[in-house]
């Protein structure tokens, strides 16, 4: 027995059944796989219904997540509201909707996801395929039917805890979703209180800082100045559980917004991975957002200020519900956001001048959109690897070694003695080919895989530096207004000088962040180069191995 | 200094030079490549002129064929009025203009060439590519500008000697050359003096056989009837120089005419690789036809009947011009030609009643026209897979080790210490792509080129099949009449018993033949799939090694 979640209209001849909302079917058949789910409703009909259309009473895959973190198990974070479909799985599969990987493609057409204005990618020559980031698709936040949740009840009162307005605005509004996922962080300069009147004048010319707040210290380091970092590094794996629709998903996203809201001035907060589902095809989809999802907590845990963070600490850590919403309060009510975060970050090092501030932020501008073309041109070029090793290649092999096959079988009709010896090899030749094509098909998963998906990540967080570092060029460009300011009294002289010394501040952070994003780059992008090359090697010597295999087979003796 | 054999008529923005035939023109750059050469004319104009149009006084390359037979060199057979073009080289390229296995296209549109008239060919699939072979083409016997043969000028007289009209006829009349070299050698019923009128009933029915001829005895083997192989298997090594234009390709084809006229109803005899040349990518061209016709002659020094007959040792070892004259004219009125060869086969078993004659002939040619079929699929396929591997696939690699390397780059450039290990890493691996690229485009003729050329000669092979299996059906059906022309008395009684004596020689004849075409085969392809298989394993594990190279490069210590 299993209760409809979403009305669901049958597509004549399609084997499908018309279920309503509320309504109980009995599952017949829970291996039709794609998706689908065979029912039966009260009335005897038997159909297809898609699955996540129905709440099935039933544990034992793994598809909510919960965090380890470290030897601590905080309490079963399990969530897939994700599961709660905003529009009906689509019907007919285009070429491409067998093909999560389609994500990849590099949205060649810009559009509102575009922030680097130098660069219209007018060079980009990605292909436009069906895209579940939805960058293109409607708003995705919280659209499922409201249901309850039984230890949050606060959540729905969101709305009204100030600063989040945006964030269930969807489609409209500075903290547009989804394709802001995808690419940008699209730091709302609204967000900040005063913000937008002032941008980063806010911290250049504030008065004083809270007190109390944690400090970020930046030591200089071999490579230049650094964050600091923990002695030892957060682990934190995420377990995915079916358990039922429940809204845990929510509370990745509330801390992507906590923590996009308090660092994303100074440190880049990739967008969660979306949790929109939608087709047939969606295990595969699923798969691939629970790996992200994992992806993106193991970056939140690797870096050093964001670790550290009150606000992650908590979703970390809470016991019970009681210290959830405790924590909760209290980092909604932390003051220290937007450009503010630069008021906690203490370097110990030398003031640097406005020539030096602005060098540095225009290298690390340059840096990181030459990065994004670099990335962004391996995931265009990865993609077509993908379509033609899944597509037209393993289908040639396939033809070869039927043509050999069939040519066996023939020469098995010769009566002619003697034949059994090329016949057979010549039937494991075809057969070997055979495999190889199913070998080349599954090769991409293996490798091509981890390579698309970490240069995926690197899209994203490359994403957010524009607005990053838009912060860091509004500062100095109001430094460089400081005599103006002075001369017309709008500021005091000792003003200015606060101001070049914050700005000094933020240049730390960002060379601090660079470095830390540079050491990731150059683990990361190691670590995905061996295991693609590993597994490369591995494939072509298995060809090998059965092509020396088969060859052995045959004799001219 | 050249002569100018052809005029030429240069095409406006090509940089080419018009010249006219006889005209001299002094050669300023050999070394263009593609078929072309570059010519100053007398009045200083310089240009690009096809290499074929021009007498280029000067030895060296190895383009036309001479013999050597075991230990004996024969006189130079080098030839090659195949330079004579009949038509201008083509202009533009189409886009398989640079790919000479083109024609191993199986030309699924039937035609004139599609013996097998229970299949019109309805399931092949392949492409319509220019085609060398000439089979939709214009005639092509002798078309090139008539030249003094100072050592063979009876040769033109070869009209007149009877028999021979067909051969220069061109695209009509039974000896229909082109396409019938490639799948058929569409013996003529009509070349046979008689056969038109009476079929195989000239022999089966034939007073008096010729005395003193060559007996051809059939043993039983192991594998039933064979042929009587000589103790040594004769040699043939085809060189080729490169001298002047002249006709001694008409001495191949002059054997041809004659083992087909000889032996064409008993054995197969495959047709010489065309000589037509047109195209800038002649050399490709010529490296096939030459490698072509070193197999033709290797497979008739491998048949036993045909290696020792008269006219081949003829052509294998006159010593002079006076031998090659008396042997050619003896040749040319040897009357044991056509069905009348079955009067020299002794077969040293009983004989064969008409019912396992006839259930012989139709498994040989069930098997035939089954191996034909497969055959094609393994051309149709491979001409694909050869197409995909010099086309898109390399060209995809090269993207991948350019996106590595554009990505080493941009990683240069971030200015981060301890950057070099990951660039240096990540440029090799770059390259090594960008070789494997190479290596897939240049696999083809390693392995491919002799799987494609082995099937290719079995078509043209088993294109033969049709024709004698043919003469075999007639006699059958002859034999079928024996009883209503005995009633009718239209042949003795006695005669009857005789048909049906011959028609079971006939089929010892065909056993031999199909046996030696089996064992044949099988050493054909045990030998061609070792080769591809040991070249493709090589091929695998080369790249599996630079990628091991490749990979150690990377570290994430």
């Amino acid at each position: 027995m299993a209760q409809v979640l979403y009305d669901f209209t049958a597509e004549p001849g399609n084997n499908e059944l018309t279920v309503k909302e509320g309504e109980t079917v009995t599952i017949t058949n829970q291996n039709i796989g794609g998706g689908w789910i065979e029912a039966q409703n009260s009335r005897g009909e038997v159909g297809l219904v898609p699955e996540d259309y129905i709440e099935v009473r039933e544990c034992g895959d793994d598809f909510s997540p919960a965090l380890s973190v470290g030897n601590v198990a905080s309490p079963d974070l399990s969530f897939f509201d994700a599961y709660a479909p905003t529009s009906a799985p689509a019907q007919n599969q285009a070429s491409n909707g067998n093909d999560p990987w389609s994500v990849w493609n590099t949205d060649p057409s810009g559009g509102s996801n575009n922030n680097w204005a130098s660069n219209p990618e007018g060079t980009q020559t990605g292909k436009n395929a069906p895209d579940p980031w939805g960058s293109h698709g409607h708003p995705q936040a919280y659209q499922g039917p409201a249901e309850d949740d039984e230890w949050d009840d606060d959540w729905d009162d969101m709305k009204s805890t100030g600063g989040y307005v945006e964030s269930e605005s969807g489609d409209s509004g500075a903290m547009q979703r989804g394709g802001a996922h995808a690419t940008s962080m699209k730091i709302s300069l609204n967000k900040f209180p005063g913000f937008s009147k002032s941008g980063p004048e806010l911290y250049l010319l504030c008065k004083q800082f809270a007190k109390g707040k944690d400090k970020l210290p930046i030591y200089t380091g071999e490579v230049g100045p650094v964050w600091s970092y923990p002695e030892s590094q957060l682990d934190c794996i995420v377990h995915f559980h079916t358990n039922t629709v429940n809204h845990r998903y929510k509370h990745f996203d509330w801390l992507y917004e906590r923590l996009l809201d308090k660092f994303g001035s100074a440190i880049p907060i990739p967008s969660l991975p979306d949790k929109q589902v939608t087709g047939r095809f969606e295990e595969e989809f699923i798969k691939m957002r629970m790996e992200r999802l994992q992806g993106w907590m193991t970056r939140m845990c690797r870096h050093p200020v964001v670790s550290s963070s009150e606000v992650f600490q908590l979703f970390l850590t809470y016991k019970d519900e009681k210290d959830w919403k405790m924590g909760k309060r209290k980092a909604e009510k932390d003051e220290t956001v937007g450009v503010m975060i630069f008021s906690t970050i203490e370097p110990e090092a030398p003031d640097l001048d406005l020539i030096e501030v602005e060098q540095k932020c225009d290298q690390f501008s340059r840096f990181t959109k030459a990065m994004d073309d670099g990335v962004k041109e391996i995931l265009t070029v990865g993609h077509e690897h993908w379509k033609r090793c899944t597509g037209p290649l393993p289908k040639e092999y396939q033809r070869i070694g039927k043509a050999f096959q069939n040519l066996s079988t023939v020469f098995t009709s010769s009566g002619y003695q003697g034949e059994s010896t090329l016949t057979d090899a010549l039937t494991a030749a075809g057969k070997t080919y055979e495999d190889i094509a199913q070998m080349v098909a599954e090769q991409p998963k293996k490798d091509l895989h981890f390579l698309m998906e970490t240069n995926n990540e690197y899209k994203g967080l490359l994403g957010c530096f524009p607005d990053t570092i838009g912060v860091h060029k509004a500062a100095i460009d109001k430094v460089k207004e400081a005599d103006k300011l002075v001369a017309t009294s709008k500021i005091a002289p000792q003003d200015k000088v606060t101001m070049g010394k914050r700005a000094s501040t933020m240049s730390y952070a960002l060379q601090a962040e660079m470095n830390h994003f540079h050491s990731n780059r150059i683990y990361d992008y190691n670590r995905v180069m061996q295991l693609y090359l590993e597994e490369q090697v591995k494939f072509y010597e298995t060809i090998a191995a059965k092509l020396r295999q088969a060859h052995s087979q045959f004799t001219t003796m």
